[in-house]
This record gives structure tokens, sequence and C-alpha cells, in this order.
């Protein structure tokens, strides 16, 4: 069974929003708290987010067993139950990618992220032939993919789309908006919904460039401040977009130090020191030194969450 | 049970080779030919090579289901049978990469070498604690780290192998040869065996600057060739060092275009123009065009190979 135009459509609206990659709490001992990524699933709902990815790298995917990422898929289905859509990172080889995906679906999620291939030998021609072997296995699914190599040209996602039709989305992390702007207009601006994936800091940008939604992993701790820039954007008023932006700022520069070294590991440490999970990160992610908890604590402040 | 000194010298000697990364060859229905892959270790050892890495990124770890990347293990022990040291590449999450190399010693296996973490957000402490953590539950077992990331500094291997006294060698593809020296003199020159982890076109310049290996796919076609540079490195004669130099360049650059697109390619396809396997290569690696094959038969013709 294939995705219909209009199931197509829908979810290329649903994705146009701020789609949020949650975190994966862990306990003391390191296994993964599920209880606690269930309760932080419902916090992004009541607090009106209405995309989520589980198994996103901000979810530390490559750190997480397979079985464990079919148990982040279970604990946010279970948690949503239909008041948000799932997006499931899926990824590895291209069975095991098929496999996660079919679980996915059998749990009631809709749509699937691919990760960008972890192969070090990358071909144009293989890149198509990866995505749409994925993507062609669950033709009832939306597929999202996501792009991180600057590389990946409009031309071949508009031949990857002519193969796998249930193609709905693009995710673009190159941080470059011109390059964004070319990329998604050589692949058909209106044919999918465009992500600023490289989140708050390239949004308004991106906005001005086409696309229609960001992910976030800011949300996490504070989900109305990425609404925040999402209902300016959506209003075209980019003056206060970048309020919010000037307020993601700090929080963002911490992630992305060091080529994002502390991607997730400031997110977890805002979520600890607001009570709502442990600061506890898998390597090659590590525990934060002083400075930059200290930074936190005054992050939060200013965003009168403490 | 730990590693003895002895038994630790004994593996940073057998290292100071060519490190054959052998490539998985498949059936015409895409699944691994596992009598092939036999019968090629045979050739390879049969050629003089005797250190061959199963599962690394010329055998298309990354395009392997787990299930298959152990079946890669178990055939190269049997068909190796002591008569070749195995280096069995791991990775993935932490707990994934120590039950591979759990197997891998299950299966006689002495060796294994640990793939740079593909996990995206990389600290330097959590680039330790992964390896640490893997090194560590294997303490038996010879360890090679495999370093493509230029960041990596020599402290931290210093520090990494002061918690896990089982790393035996070093794998440096940064393709930067006063890098390699610098971070190999920080980290200890003669605590590891370096090799020269991007093969042939740079083992020259890093044995000049302190490896005593080199890793290999060309010597997938043709061990003779990559065994007549060793011979000539062992023997400090670098003018006959640049002659088997000149022998592989063509060959490598082909392997290199476009960010090593087809580092696979490129080697299957000779050995299929040699009749020793398919030239088939699972997607992100692409089938080459005519244009690269006909040059790859110029090569071998030029090698006396056909």
């Amino acid at each position: 069974m294939s995705l219909t135009p209009d199931a197509a459509q829908a979810l290329r609206r649903a994705l146009a929003t701020v789609v949020v990659v949650p975190v994966t709490p862990l306990h003391a001992d390191g296994n993964p708290d599920w209880d606690t990524y269930g309760a932080l699933t419902g916090r992004l709902i009541d607090g009106g987010i209405r995309v989520i990815t589980p198994n996103g790298n901000t979810g530390e995917f490559y750190a997480l067993s397979q079985a464990e990422a079919r148990q982040a898929v279970e604990t946010a289905a279970k948690a949503s139950s239909g008041r948000a859509e799932l997006l499931a990172g899926v990824g590895h080889d291209i069975p095991t990618a098929i496999e996660a995906a079919r679980h996915a679906a059998d749990h009631g999620v809709r749509m699937i992220m691919i990760h960008q291939p972890v192969h070090p030998y990358v071909s144009a021609e293989g890149w198509v032939d990866y995505h749409a072997a994925i993507a062609s296995a669950v033709p009832d699914l939306g597929v999202v993919l996501y792009i991180r190599d600057e590389r990946r040209t409009g031309a071949r996602i508009a031949e990857l789309a002519d193969r796998a039709p249930n193609i709905v989305g693009v995710k673009y992390g190159v941080r470059d908006a011109a390059k964004f702007a070319a990329v998604a207009r050589d692949a058909g601006l209106d044919r999918f919904t465009w992500l600023a994936g490289a989140a708050e800091l390239t949004a308004p940008a991106y906005w001005a460039s086409g696309a229609h939604g960001f992910t976030s992993g800011l949300a996490n701790v504070h989900p109305g401040l990425a609404l925040s820039m999402l209902d300016a954007l959506r209003a075209n008023d980019f003056g206060a977009a970048m309020n919010a932006w000037e307020k993601a700022r700090r929080f963002e520069e911490l992630r992305l130090a060091d080529v994002s070294a502390d991607n997730v590991s400031v997110v977890k440490e805002a979520l600890a020191q607001l009570g709502l999970c442990r600061a506890d990160v898998r390597p090659p992610s590590r525990p934060l030194p002083a400075g930059i908890k200290e930074e936190i604590t005054g992050i939060l402040a200013g965003w009168g969450l403490r």
C-alpha cells in the first residue's frame, strides 16, 4: 500500500513546524530511563510540540543498541498516543534501517527520518540507491531525508524522489543558507517540506529562503521559545523571530562548540537543572565542566525557567 | 586475564607489516559470498600477507548487518587457520562493539580495530571514554585505534592507553604526515605500532616519520606490489619504495576521487576483471562507469596481472 497524494500532503503539512529531537534520559547505571522518556514526551506535547523525532542525533542514536532504539519508538508512541506525529530516525545498513522503519510503523508511526549514511565512502549514485531502497520498502510511510553533506545536489534529491514518491520532507543540516536555497530549488521547493536542519540559529535565514519548519534540541528544555520563533516566522515577523534567535543564541553556541561535542550534554544538563532528568550522557559525549554548567544556570534564569 | 607484556610486544611486532583490509564479495542477489571470501583470504596469505582486517571500511563494514559482520570474522578465521593474524573491526555503540570483540576472540582472533565513532557529537573526553570502555572489556585482546579525525591529540591517545594498556597499535588515517609525526611523538612513538592508515600513497612519508607498517586495500588485488613497498621501506630504500608508490598511484587515485566514493568499487572491479569475485558493491558505494573500468584494465595490464 502506497501513500496517497492526500496522505502525503497531510504529512508535508504536519512537518511544517518545530520538529523536536528528544534526548534519551539515562539512569545512574547507564541504561535508558524509559519512564522519564515518556514523561518528557508528554511534557513536549503539553508544551505545544506537534512533531517529535525519536532516535535523532540529540537522542544519542549512535550510542543506542538497536533494541534500545526500538524501545525509544515504542515509548514515544505510547506517551504521545496520537497527540503528536512521530518521525522515527532509522539508519545503519539497509536491512537494519528497513526493519526499524517497519517496527516503527507497527507502533503507529507515520514517518521516518533516514539518517545520512555513516559509511565513509558515499558516491552520489549510491546515496540515491541507499535512500531509495529504504524508502521503497515502506511505501506507506512518509520519509524525511537528513542531509548533512554539502555534496548532495538538488538534482540527486529529485532523482531519488522520482524513485521514492513517499519522500515528503528534507531536513537540511548544512550550515549555508545560500547552499540551502539553491539545493531546495533544484530539488523542488514545493515538492517537500524543507526544514532548517541545524535548528534555531539557522531557522530565520532558511525560512526566508523557503523552509517552513526547523528542527530543535533546545525545545526539549524550552518548547515555548522555539514555538515563539515559529509563530514569528509564520507571521512573517523577522524582527520577532530574531528576538527569539537572540534568546536561543548562547545556548546553541554552547551546543555547537568544538564541532558540536556538547550538543547533547548541554540539553541534558539544562533538563537536569530543571529536575526533569539526569544529566548523564554516553560516550563519545562528555559530562560538562563546571564553567559550562554555571553558564547554563544563567541561561535558564534568563529564560525565566528557574 | 590481561595481555602480558610479552604478548603485547608480539602483537606490536606482528602489526609492523602490510595490514590488508579485505573486501566482502557479494553474490548476484546481494548476499555475501562467503566461499569466495574464504578463497580470497587464502589468496592473500599465499601471497605473503600476514595481517588481515575483516570488517574494515574496504570490507563495507557499515553496509553489513551485525550478523554478516560476525560471519566475516568466522570465515576469515576458518580460512586463515592461524597462518595470519586477524585484526577484527568493531564499532557502533559500546555494548555492540564489545559483543563483536568477544565473538572475534571466541574464534581465535587476537586483535581488534576500533572504528572511529560514527556518533556526530564527539568530545575529546568522550572519545577516550568510548575506546577505554571497549578496550577494557577485552583486556586479553590487542587493540588498534583507527584515527580519521585530526582533532585527536597525542596527549589523549596516551591518556587512553594509560587506562587501556592493551592498546598495541594506531592506524593513523589523517592525510597529513607532519600531523602524524607530531601526534605519534606526543602519544608515544615506541608505545604503539604506528600504521600509515591511508595506505600506500602515504606509506613512505609516514614511514620516514616513524610508522612501521601501512594498511592496504590495493593488496587485495596485488599483494606483491604492497609487499615490495614494505620490503623497500624495511631496507630503508626510499627510492625503491617510491617506485612502488608510482605503480600504486593511479589505482589509489581512482579510489580517492570524489571523497573516496569509489574506494571499494575500484578494488572489487579489479578483482572481477581478474575473475576472483563479482564487482558488486552495496550502496552508498556505486557500480563504476565504463571509463573507470577501462582504466582499471590498463592498470592491471601494467602490473602484469592480465
